[in-house]
């Protein structure tokens, strides 16, 4: 119908304005509404600015919605929770069987199924769709990672493939799988992204605390490894950071300045809940998630600073061997990092039924996304064909891992003996060292159990549970079948 | 009223068994009874065979509660989850108002809370109690961690002071706080189990692949370590376990015998959930946790051990000095894990009102439980009068801390160079090395989230948040209080 608009974006915080501005900018037809509407002229203002003449606004709800044609597609970008339900609420009162809401946000996947099965009996489809690539990508091409029913998913499909972020072998951006996939995934990503960032931490205290490098200097030590195999948009911000002077005193660099307190919103802790909940170790996703937590005990430490001591002496180093030693031990961490990452994915899609291709996800998070980086398009390869039970095992991933692992090893016992935090670097080294062992010291815990809980044990030369007699106290009673309502 | 019983038990495995002949020991007149009859007989019959006279049973529900006397306490010791609800649907048919059920089951708190309050509305008082110390302390003396009501407690207070562990200075029990927050210390109690057996397992590792030592050899080591400041139940039975030969064979030791695939049962996942749910770093626990779930994939790992390979040689060590650092090494970890595990009950106290004693819980697990081990006394005094705000900056741990640490990463280092994985002992450190540190390398995390999500950040040199220009596509829009929908 003429003057209707072929897609409704509503909530127009910064990330829901640059992402309607991408919509329009792509020649399709967006109305942005927004329940303060202030924000709806501004968001007019800056696509009149742009020169961008497709894009509309409404500041009433009922108009925003009758302004999009059937069936209508509306992307939601508000705050997780409960304003996710709100403006739900909101909209659906105007919205008819077959209209589709899209709900942008970094959602607790639980709720986009509540939400999803809340829609379904109205007739109206919901899709659960992760967004990564702040404020700048979703203006210029973020990662979009979209869950729901499929029909749903074709109707948006042309828009998406046109906004999201575009890579040498396409868009950044496919049908991720039934509701709830495209959050949990974007989940992951964010948990990954905890990973990378706390993996670079580490390395530039080392860089910084061991080496003694001034800012400059490792402005240009990340900006090297930016060209290597290493190269990512983490570690291109990381350069630029490293290099930007205080703008606010006009002295020094503005990253000496910045207080060392990291906030988090959620996803990095879901990530890490996730991972017990479906038996995968993320341990160096973990650590990251743990390292923000102390680092916001600031006080804490202040106090802790002056009772706890360090190694009296830093070893001494060879600076060229450190920084080259470095660049392969955040490597293969990373791999690591990742290799976690996909293993709650994929667990998450065998227990739930998912079916999400590993591959395809290495493709999403190539461009516009916060851990874009060129290794992903290795693991696009590696989970092309027949994925690799852990991505460690692609052959490719693990001769590099095997070549590398010395200067890893080397980093981990140089922070040891430096007294300087690696927890990141040093628990991806624990999954690598766990994960090739064929043979674990986990029989002793076991006997363990089996000796306080009578929780049994297999053996290797017989089938079926044992148990031993291992005192008097278990001689009393009971059959195995009963040993199981004790503990751990 | 003559003939009536003053307790009841409900649920007849081999925990509720033992427990039931232990009350009924201490000359408490107990009932028992069970869904599957059977079970009750055997009971009774144990009791009978072990003289003792106290102890009834009954074969049917109403029956067994009228057997009881006013208001009529009753513990279950059903499996966790739906068993336990049934099993109150069954009882409290034939419940009267100010009657009590006592929980004694690994309960997940969240229903604990939600029994609490469905059984409120028929004015029956719930009491959610964690108990451990497996078969053995169920009949001989467990600890118990009872929560709720302080009126109900009060009339179960003479039964479980009796029948709980006897330290030195008392009764392993005693008010924990409200509802819910019995579970949540034997959770954590839990967890800090696995962070325990772990440590131990790690240490076993380099004991048997660097060291090279025979199991009676170490089962030797373990039992000298029994007698010093490592002195524990956990200590003690390795010790045990490592000298016992193998029954079925007659011939080596069974820990040789025993697959290292490790289970689990819900509560070392909780708490690993639960620390990240509360914001506190708990790295050892955590990797007690994905040790289980790696020695679990042992397939995996088989394949894996032909494609990843470890260092080519283990440098040559003394022997009595890995021995001697690695008693340094355990303890530090455990006093992390201990740490850790203290940190996560507070912050939950904190945040639910429950007002929890650190040092009654310290109290609590001296005896009878898994976990009882002489450095508990040593925690409890940390924690009484002022508590510290972290078991670490306590005076005596911290010296402790800070004399053995060069030990602790020595066996780290040697751990990295040879290729055994020690995730506990290794995060236990770089959770030590976090903590004490003033600064950390945060400022550049946030950094980072400023760069790519305009998240703002705290200034060392001024109040307030603070965003920096760190790209054009950030000048475009937006005051910092609209900064916060982005991610991470």
């Amino acid at each position: 119908m003429e003057g209707m608009s072929e897609i409704g974006l509503y909530g127009l915080a910064i990330m829901g304005q640059n992402f309607a501005l991408n919509m329009a900018e792509h020649g399709f037809n967006v109305c942005v509404g927004n329940r303060s509407p202030s924000k709806v002229e501004t968001t007019v203002a800056r696509a009149k600015a742009e020169g961008i003449t497709t894009l509309v606004g409404s500041t009433d709800a009922k108009d925003f919605v009758m302004k999009l044609s059937k069936p209508r597609k509306i992307v939601i970008l508000v705050q997780a929770g409960k304003p996710v339900d709100a403006t739900i609420e909101t909209l659906s009162e105007h919205l008819e069987e077959g209209d589709i809401i899209i709900d942008g946000g970094n959602e607790w996947y639980p709720n986009t199924l509540r939400r999803s099965e809340e829609l379904m009996a109205k007739g109206i489809q919901f899709i659960g769709m992760g967004i990564s690539g702040g404020e700048e990508g979703a203006r210029n091409g973020p990662s979009l990672m979209p869950g729901g029913p499929m029909a749903a998913y074709k109707e948006i499909e042309p828009i998406i493939m046109k906004c999201a972020a575009q890579v040498r072998d396409g868009a950044c951006t496919g049908y991720v799988g039934p509701i709830g996939s495209g959050n949990y995934v974007k989940m992951v990503h964010n948990g990954v992204e905890y990973g990378d960032m706390q993996l670079i931490a580490e390395v530039y205290a080392v860089l910084k605390t061991i080496v003694g490098m001034s800012n400059d200097e490792m402005a240009k030590v990340f900006a090297k490894w930016d060209e290597g195999d290493l190269n990512s948009y983490l570690i291109e911000i990381t350069a630029k950071i490293l290099a930007k002077k205080d703008d606010k005193t006009g002295e020094g660099h503005v990253v000496d300045y910045i207080l060392d307190k990291t906030g988090s919103k959620g996803t990095g802790r879901w990530t890490v809940q996730e991972a017990a909940e479906v038996s995968v170790a993320a341990p160096t996703l973990a650590a990251a998630l743990d390292a923000r937590y102390i680092s916001s005990r600031k006080d804490e430490r202040i106090a802790a600073s002056k009772l706890l001591t360090g190694p009296k002496e830093i070893p001494s180093v060879s600076k060229s061997q450190i920084v080259e030693d470095l660049e392969a031990a955040l490597y293969c961490a990373k791999v690591c990092s990742y290799a976690q990452g996909l293993s709650i994915i994929k667990a998450a899609s065998d227990q739930k039924g998912w079916d999400i291709d590993l591959a395809q996800c290495a493709k999403m998070w190539k461009g516009g996304c916060i851990i874009r980086a060129e290794l992903l398009d290795k693991i696009q390869g590696a989970f092309t064909g027949t994925p690799p039970v852990n991505l460690m095992v692609d052959p490719t991933f693990a001769k590099e891992l095997n070549d590398r692992q010395l200067s890893w090893r080397r980093i981990i016992t140089l922070c040891v003996a430096s007294g300087v935090p690696c927890p990141s670097l040093s628990s991806s080294l624990s999954y690598f060292d766990s994960y090739r062992l064929a043979q674990l010291p986990a029989n002793l815990t076991q006997a363990q159990r089996d000796f306080f809980g009578g929780h049994t044990y297999e053996r290797i030369d017989a089938e079926g549970p044992h148990h031993t007699e291992w005192t008097d106290a278990h001689k009393a009673i009971g059959d195995i079948s009963e040993r199981t309502a004790g503990e751990n």
